[in-house]
């Protein structure tokens, strides 16, 4: 008698483990926002829009781009419109305050209806870039990091302290 | 006849949404690591540990840090022994550079003996950061991010175009 074949394991689908969920990943998002906007609030009015190092881009410029990669993208996950919602910049300190503060409510309520599948998806935001959800959203989280990071150059070479990094209060 | 109590609805025991897994928020922390290799390489040799902006630590400090935390953090979050590994730093760029690579697969390796339901349970790593796993690796990826784009500024202050940040290959 030939011997039987090994049966040969069952492959079980196994939901990949959980690092992070979604509602941890908008908090963690929104409490860098909050030490972003103390970074914004420690320029001097007249240095946001005049200062950089190096040649590069003000923190008012920086933090205008982040502005309009913030909210739109929370809006684009949630409807897959990716023209349809831009927020408002600002031209002087208190304009890009209140553009940031206005983006928070915004951002909470479009993420709150991103379906849940969307962030293991693949998608194209903006017309032009390409990878699932999760990093869509870490790519706009990073670049904020990266960003303010710069930000603490500017301060420390005006000679001001910045926010403690650790402190998302 | 009295009317009947409405039946209460029953509570179902959801799991958190999936935002981002295990595996591949380690290969988000593998590629930003890359990048960060890559502006260590951008520094000429004879100024990664003498030139910074505004009185801050040089390049070559900072990357330092980054090797003093991340390798021990995914050891310690795999054993929870948050003193028994010393990753080797650096004195200059080839030492610095020798140290990143061999963290490299240490990260790899440790990283993958987490438990799964580690990265919500809340620890407290090296004996005083208190916080879920998950938030314990983002402090560290983040904690990069903040100190690469400083080491940004200074590449730009050095006449030196850095690499793209987008490319993590």
């Amino acid at each position: 008698m030939p011997a039987k074949k090994a049966a040969k394991p069952k492959k079980k689908a196994t939901r990949p483990a959980l690092f992070i969920s979604t509602d941890d990943i908008l908090a963690h998002w929104q409490g860098h926002r909050r030490l972003t906007r103390r970074v914004i609030e420690a320029f001097p009015d007249d240095k946001l829009f005049t200062f950089s190092v190096g040649g590069m881009r003000t923190f008012g410029e920086l933090a205008n781009e982040l502005l309009g990669m913030a909210a739109p993208m929370a809006h684009g996950l949630a409807t897959l419109d990716w023209n349809g919602y831009t927020p408002k910049r600002g031209k002087t300190k208190a304009e890009v305050l209140k553009a940031w503060d206005a983006s928070t409510p915004d951002i909470e309520a479009w993420f709150k209806k991103i379906p849940k599948g969307r962030f293991q998806e693949t998608i194209t935001s903006f017309g032009q870039y390409t990878g699932p959800g999760h990093w869509q959203i870490l790519y706009i989280v990073d670049n904020e990091i990266h960003h303010r990071g710069q930000g603490y150059v500017y301060l420390r070479a005006l000679g001001i302290d910045p926010p403690p990094f650790y402190d998302r209060s």
